[in-house]
């Protein structure tokens, strides 16, 4: 089946990943060096789901499931540590998740600016030599995000190239890849990384923009020991997950500005099939694959609408409030991204988003008393 | 007049700018961690033109002609460092060199690209965040090359954006800037970040890719002891300066496969002419202005025959040699970049190549002696 190696294992989507893909008979080797954890501590905050340390959950895994994921405490920044790991493991799929995930927090100040660059932009490279240099034949799965587009444009963002008209003659132009904070363009220079790694090692690579992920839990987490984490805060709560927390607290959804932003989502039980059918179905030798990961892409006002519906079934009275946006963004714009390869790989999308709303609020509403209401709230401001 | 606060102020451009911008009257302030000298020194190679110490040359600078010129010894990788200057000095422009800006360098392995990215991307994202913390009404004249740009496409580069049609759709595109090493690459993410700067902080910044620059020295450098560094190694040594001192010791100029790259090129008294153009010339408040800062574009094989036919005039016999091509680039390939804004701004092209490669032999053949034959050759290779 092939030993995958997850960067980010002790993420939001690395654990159900490392989950998923064990239980299917892949030989699962993780490495992290804990950093969202000590983040979001940091803020105030913690995972509202209660989750294990990452040796306790591995252990519990191990008894339950008699599956070993073996994990490595370290950093992609720390190049000789990473090097060895690739040279012990020789994985023939490499899945980097281990990147500083958000935006607001890439914003706070110069010094979160730069540990982002770091993170991201020096330790992809990293990625890239210890593959080279270790590897070479290996398939790297890495998550970009959906905002590294620009949102300017009234044309559908490709999954790949543009092909364009200029003075007569028919071109190939990439996409603008400006994104709206210093997490985003980290993404940008990222891309423009992986593309040259592959044009010049023969590299083969995934670049996986992937939507905002919501949810609670995958199949696979019949028990609650093994969930993965749940962040809510202003920086790592993404935004549906957010709402369902402010649903759930009795404090009212909070959209930024006109609250018309559209943006592409997919349940993170779907993330998972996704990064699946991605590593299943690799490019070929070499190639630099760009795919778009989003089960479909909506407008914030109607999803806050979702959440209210759905809460109001758990006996929930949710308002909407509407806040100044503390980012730097349109609120209004055309966006009609493509999504077609991995339906092409048999993506099935799991289920409508109001069901996966109720999973969550059922789950959500048990560990209610982990939310800490003070942390939901922008503070850090783009400007 | 304004105060000048030049990062790089060491190097090869960098010092020959103080001296014409101190004699003009600007206060000039130079930062430099002195890099490049420990770079050229661990190639075992040295400036073929001797050039002092940073302090000894401002000391005798100063004795000539009553100017004052301060230096600060760091590296703009160091954020404390970095912010304190700007904090003291409060410049009006700041022209930022400081990079490492060899594309061989960046190739040589893992350990020179991270150090490229970490001096380059890291160090340029530290001087946007002390211009908007220290100086946000200041000037940003940032040192991109002409090699950002792709050499794959059939039609002129821009100075900005690509105006095309898309599907019956007029929309704006920036030109790929996917060049073809490491160290091209790190310029593409630093546009990128500047761009964003620009946009929204507000930052005045101009993006100045240039070509390649050729020359011993500038109008201002009467005397020898004032000569900024030439270097002719295969990593540091741009490939005119090369020629030159092939010529001089008596060694074939060399050309990489096919010999018919073709580049944007210009002479130092004239990079220094259009970076003091643009220093004088801001763009609006709060605007990125791309620049194409070159005097011509020429093929590779036309300036060695160039460099041959001035070689003959100084009774030296120069042979033209054809190595396989050590880097990952075409040989034959469309090239007709925009260079219009510098000439709006007043840019005059000093004189024809001949003459100044004249100028260069006169300087070089007595400094012959000085020239290591061993580090001209290319070793360091893409693949």
């Amino acid at each position: 089946m092939g030993k995958i190696l997850i960067l980010g294992i002790d993420g939001y989507i690395g654990w159900p990943l490392a989950i998923h893909l064990s239980l299917r008979g892949y030989e699962v080797i993780g490495v992290d060096n804990l950093n969202r954890r000590k983040w979001v501590e940091r803020l105030g905050s913690q995972s509202v789901l209660p989750i294990l340390s990452p040796f306790e959950r591995l252990r519990k895994f191990y008894l339950k499931y008699h599956k070993n994921i073996t994990f490595f405490f370290g950093s992609v920044t720390d190049y000789q540590f990473l090097r060895d790991i690739f040279h012990m493991v020789k994985p023939d799929v490499i899945v980097h998740l281990a990147e500083q995930p958000s935006a607001p927090y890439s914003m706070k100040g110069q010094k979160e600016c730069i540990e982002t660059y770091t993170n991201n932009v020096i330790g992809t490279l990293n990625v890239i030599w210890a593959i080279k240099e270790m590897c070479p034949d290996a398939h790297l799965v890495k998550l970009g995000t959906m905002g590294v587009y620009s949102y300017e444009l009234p044309i559908d963002v490709p999954e790949g190239d543009l092909e364009v008209e200029y003075k007569g003659k028919k071109v190939k132009l990439p996409y603008p890849k400006l994104g709206a904070s210093w997490y985003h363009r980290s993404k940008s220079c990222d891309s423009i990384n992986l593309e040259f790694a592959s044009q010049l090692y023969g590299l083969t690579v995934t670049d996986c923009h992937q939507g905002i992920v919501y949810g609670t839990r995958i199949d696979e987490m019949e028990d609650d020991i093994f969930f993965t984490r749940y962040d809510v805060d202003e920086a790592f709560g993404t935004v549906i997950n957010r709402f369902v927390a402010q649903a759930v607290v009795g404090i009212p959804l909070t959209l930024y500005g006109k609250g018309h932003q559209k943006r592409g989502f997919l349940p993170l039980r779907d993330s998972i099939q996704c990064l699946r059918l991605l590593i299943e179905n690799p490019p070929k030798k070499g190639e630099y694959r760009v795919v778009n990961q989003i089960e479909n892409h909506y407008d914030l006002t109607e999803i806050a609408e979702k959440v209210v519906k759905v809460g109001k079934k758990f006996g929930l009275k949710v308002k909407i409030q509407k806040l100044p946006n503390p980012r730097a963004e349109k609120d209004e714009h055309y966006y009609n991204p493509t999504h077609k390869i991995l339906l092409e790989l048999g993506y099935k999308p799991s289920s409508q988003m109001e069901k996966e709303l109720e999973l969550m609020f059922k789950d959500v509403i048990i560990y209610k008393a982990r939310i800490k209401k003070e942390v939901i709230l922008p503070k850090i401001k783009w400007k």
